[in-house]
Order: C-alpha cells, then structure tokens, then sequence
C-alpha cells in the first residue's frame, strides 16, 4: 500500500514528526514492505519552517538580528530546495517567547528583526518569501520590518522616531527613498490566520495587545497610534490598510506586509499543502493518516486535518484521523473528507498517562487500523 | 455485509445483550442494510441460561425448590427449544447470592434445590441437561442433588443424615434403590472452567471454601469428609472420583455429577458455541465483532473472545474486539484469530465516565471501524 502520513503535532506531547514517525512504526508492524510517506504537517504561523524544510527540503541559515527589544540575537529562517524561497517565521526574530516575562510590553517592541531576516533572503538572492506570522511580541504595525529594510520614520522635525508601537503617535513622514529595490522582484507570502482589522475593538491592539503586555490604558493609546500610522502610511504607498481584513495579524504586521512589501496573506494550511505538493503525493495514495493532539468543533476550521482531508476526498482517498481527545460536536467531520476518527487513548486513563505513553499508544492505534483494513483490502 | 455481533458482558457495566446491541447501532449508522446477527454470549458458568435461551430460542421455567439453607424459593432454568435440553444454572437454586453474609455456611449448606431442578426437567422429558457450575454456595460434593433425584445417604445405624458437607462424616451408606432411573436415558453436560480435584490442598474445600464462609478449621473437616464421601461412592457406583480433574468444582458437585449422573465436563464457552451453533452463523459472515469489559493475558483462556475468534479463524472471517480496557501481554491474542483490537475509550477519562458513557462509546467506536473497513471492502 501507498500511504501518507500527514499529521499535526499532539500539542504538549509530541511534535507532528514525532507523531508521523510512530504511525508509520505501527503500519510497518502490518504492512512492513508499504510505501510511506512521512510529512509531518504544522497549520501556519510557528512550526512552519520546519514544516516546509520537512516537505519540500532545504537549508537553515543563521543570521545576527534585533530581538524585540533591539538586543542582538541569533535567528533562524530557511531556504528551500530552490534556492529561490525563504521561508521566515517571525516569531524566531520578533516573537514574544524571546521576551521574559516583565519584559513584555507592546509599546516598546518591534518588528526591526524580522525586517532583517527578508534583508538577508533578499540578500541571498531570494525571489520569494514565505512569512509565518504568529507568536509576535509586537504592536508596531510592522514598523520596525520596514525601517530593517531601509524605510526612514521620521517626526515633523525630520528626525528619526524611535522604535515600537508606543512612538508612532511622533510619526510624521514615512521616507522610501532608501526602502530595498529588491522587494519589488519579490512574492512575499504570508501565512496568516486570523482576519482581524488593523484596529478598532477587533483590531491588533485590543484583541492581541493584552497578551503581549499591554495594559488598558496602553492598548487604547496604541490602537490610536496604529489608526494615526495607517495615515501616514496611506499618504507615503497611497494605500488603505484600514479596512484590510488580517491587517491587523501580529500587531499590524500584516498590514505593514500588505502595504510595503506587496504582501500576500492566505490561509496558513492551504499555503503549506500547497507549497510541500503534497496533493501530488495523495493523489497516487491508497490511504492517508492525520491527526491533531485533540479533535473537536474547531478542527474543522482551517486546521490540518480538514485541509488535508479535503484533498484527500478530491482524488477519492479514504482519510483516517488519530487523536488523544475525541471532543463533541465533530460530526461535520465526515463531511469535510474524513473516514474515520480514532482516538490512541486505549483505557481509562489521565492526560499524564496518555501523553507519556503516546507513542506506543499511536504506534498501537495505528497498527489496529491497519490490521483491520488489511482483512478488507481486496483491491 | 454478513455480520456477526458477539460480545461477552463488560462486567459492572453492560449485559452481554446491551453491549451486542449498541455494536450493532453503531454498525447501522454506517451500513443500515447489513445483515446483523445479536448473539450475547457469556463464557459459562452464571448466565448461561440466558445466552443459550437468546442464541436458540426456549422457555423458562419456575419452580419451587429449597435454597442451600433448605428453605423454599422459586428457582429459575430452561428448556431450549427442541423440547428436550434443559439449561440448570446451578447458583439459581443453590448459589452464593441467595444467602446473607452471615447465612454463608458450606458445613451446612446443600445441592439439594439443584437436584429438584434435575428432577423437574425430567419430569417435563428433558433427555439432556445442560448445567452450569459457579457461584454454589456449597461444600456437600453435589450430595444433596443427588439424594433429591432419590438416594439416600444413611448413617451405620441407617438412619438418613442431615444435608451439608460438614455432615458427610456420618456417611456410611449411599442407597441407590430409589434413585431416578429417568437419569440413565439422559446426557447430562457439564459446563466447568475449574479442573480441582475433589480434595487436598487444590481441592474443593481449601481452595473455595473461605469464600462460601468456611473457617481454616472448617475446610480441614469439610476436606476429610469429601474424602471420606470419595469412598463411599466408590462403593456404591464403582468410580473412584478422587483424582478426576473437575471433581472439585463447586464444592464437589463436579464429582456428584460425574459419579451419579454420568455427567460430562465440557469447557463453558465450547459448549455454548456449539449449543447455539454459532459456527454455522460465522462461518457465512462478513465479519464478527465480539469484546468484553477488559482485555488482558486472561483473555486467551477459554474466554469468549478467544472462542468466538477461534471459530472465525477457521473459517477465514475477520473479528474485531471492542474492549473498556486494553491491558498488557495481549500480543497473542491476535494468533487466536482477533484481526484487530479497540478500546472504546475515546479520550483521556475517569473509569467511572467509561462506565456512564459506554453505550455511546460502543457506538462510536463500532461506527468508526466500520467506516474505515466501508472504504476498502471492495469485495
């Protein structure tokens, strides 16, 4: 048999090659001269390097950036197999988890690293850019990224403001004269799944600021500051982003994206499966294997099982899904292309003891299904 | 499809019969026009009457009869639908149930109702009677049962004496004169799991008899009556039962039956397979499904899982076994015949919501599995 095996990380538990490698240990218990095809999946945002670099090869590349708070570390992006595309999360340069815990705050972050990292895939000769938005520690509007690349913010005395979301009340002009060229001749992609506006009770700042740091107050001002940014930027590119559904994604980067760098923001999964080919590889499958560490209404919602299983029913190939937690309400489940749900859970037992034991569980699981549909498989 | 649907109880949770037909809801959400056959099974013992009144058709009857204290109680058993096989659970007249804690007594205690129950089957022309060991309340090496069908066990001075093994010391003659001839010209068929001698350290008394109340003091006595009972049946049938496997089953009725009865001690689950003919079922299904609350090393041994399973095996058909709990050690279960195992447990969770929740469970369990065989059964 022909199978692939196209899962999501168990959150908390295993990541999403962990999780594909034992459903293929537990198939080859059955079938082991079947032909399997490991992709693990992550659904945009963090985890999509990985992911990319799993699914369609490439190389990492270390480069010195601005964290957050303008301090010199190291982050990683990728280059896949082309050579032509980057794949950048921005999370590894401007992401709240590089920030402890008293050193958030939404009104000094910025998004300056990550603006260095699409200056180095440029610099590598990049043609095409996958941005994963995500895990962001900032509420700059993508300000900073558009000063990494050569932008100047400057106040009505021709000074340049400072960094963060908290200075763009000063800004007075936005200067391009030096922005990077290059950008022009680059697709900038960004993976981005959420469809927030860039302000207002929905916008960047009231929905995300809190967790970024932010207090009451502080978000207020900072959702004025963004509305007084969308402004400028309209007189400086002669675009709206004010009404822009997922301007507001990773504290407005997502409008800084679309505005300066043409960006292109689609859906997370739907990008990924895209971009790994990984219809091609189903299409020729007997079988298809995914999962998520719990299943329930959500999971119908952009996430990888239901856009891989809607592939999968494209071409006709039956889908099985492996999960801890079977929740409620999944029913619409069968309609999007799923087969079967399974849970590896294999006793009554507690969440400890099933995460610590997942592997052999999944490897189990797995290994029953394919025990079972080997009984069947006349074809 | 042709499917069979053969399921012990899951103990402290569901009936056989309750656990078969929330198998088979859930394989009608999938395949509403398959051919399901119900067939709760229990693996000998207490609740044969019921899976071979369900697996063939019959009537119960009620008589009057004496409990193990000898006092009257309207007693249970069956008659199959040939008119001619009676099923007797032996705990229905002369089981631990029927007495309080501190009634519990196996000095005292008798076979005696067990016997009536003999004695009304033959009186409605019953030719074979099938009877269920387990759960007896006694110690009297089926004595009592046999003087209801008409002997008479007499001291030396010919006098008769009391019922209960801790009276068999007095024994000195069994007279056979009056004993119900109607026994010759029937097959008596014993279902027993246990294969304890009579007596000794494996014996009836000493590895039984604490449960049925019986003190250390006690069973030493109750031990040398049964052997001095061993004896005296020697001389009056010409068996000597004393180190014939399954003697000791259920406080020496084994040996009773054996010695008066011609009784035949046959596996439970066997005779229950064969009785209901299962086998002619199977053997033109699709599929079976069986299970039982737990899974574990046990399961192997004359349970109903691995003698549905090993009729499928012959006959090539598929079995798959739902379960609450899949325990350790079950790798051998799958050369018995089980293509594939489940636990019906569909997320980390407490015994007690397994338990509330299991119909549903079941359901979906076996809804799932039939969703996964529906994609490849092209046969």
């Amino acid at each position: 048999m022909n199978i692939v095996v196209a899962p999501d990380s168990f959150k908390e538990c295993l990541s999403a090659k962990e999780v594909a490698s034992n459903i293929a240990l537990g198939i080859k218990k059955v079938l082991p001269g079947s032909l399997i095809h490991e992709i693990p999946i992550s659904d945009g945002g963090e985890g999509v390097l990985e992911t990319l670099l799993n699914g369609v090869g490439g190389r990492r590349l270390s480069v010195a950036v601005f964290d957050p708070l303008m301090r010199q570390i190291i982050a990683e992006y990728g280059i896949l197999y082309d050579n032509k595309t980057a794949v950048i999360e921005m999370a590894m340069a401007s992401g709240l988890e590089l920030l402890k815990e008293e050193e958030k705050n939404p009104l000094r972050t910025t998004t300056f690293g990550m603006g260095q990292l699409i200056k180095d895939a440029l610099d590598q000769g990049c043609k095409k850019i996958i941005i994963g938005l995500g895990g962001s520690a900032t509420n700059d509007g993508g300000a900073g990224m558009v000063r990494a690349l050569g932008a100047k913010f400057v106040n009505d005395k021709g000074e340049e403001i400072k960094e963060g979301g908290g200075n763009l009340n000063e800004l007075h002009t936005i200067d391009l004269s030096e922005f990077d060229k290059r950008i022009e001749n680059c697709e900038v992609i960004v993976a981005c799944d959420v469809s927030n506006p860039l302000t207002g009770v929905n916008g960047a700042s009231f929905v995300y600021g809190c967790q970024k740091g932010g207090s009451q107050q502080g978000l207020e001002f900072l959702d004025r500051n963004l509305s007084h940014y969308a402004n400028v930027l309209k007189s400086a590119v002669g675009i709206d982003v004010s009404n822009i559904p997922g301007a507001g994604a990773a504290g407005g980067t997502g409008a800084g994206l679309m505005a300066f760098l043409n960006g292109e923001l689609v859906n997370g999964i739907e990008l990924i499966l895209q971009t790994i080919k990984i219809e091609e590889i189903i299409k020729q499958a007997d079988l298809v294997f995914t999962g998520e560490g719990k299943i329930d209404e959500q999971t119908l919602h952009g996430k990888t099982i239901s856009g891989v299983a809607s592939m999968a029913k494209k071409h006709g190939v039956p889908v099985i899904v492996l999960t801890g937690k079977i929740g409620k309400g999944i029913e619409g489940i069968y309609s999007v292309g799923v087969s079967a749900v399974y849970s590896i859970v294999n006793k009554p037992m507690e969440l400890k003891e099933a995460i610590d034991h997942a592997p052999l569980l999944i490897q189990d699981c797995a290994k029953n299904i394919m025990l079972t549909i080997k009984c069947f498989n006349k074809a």
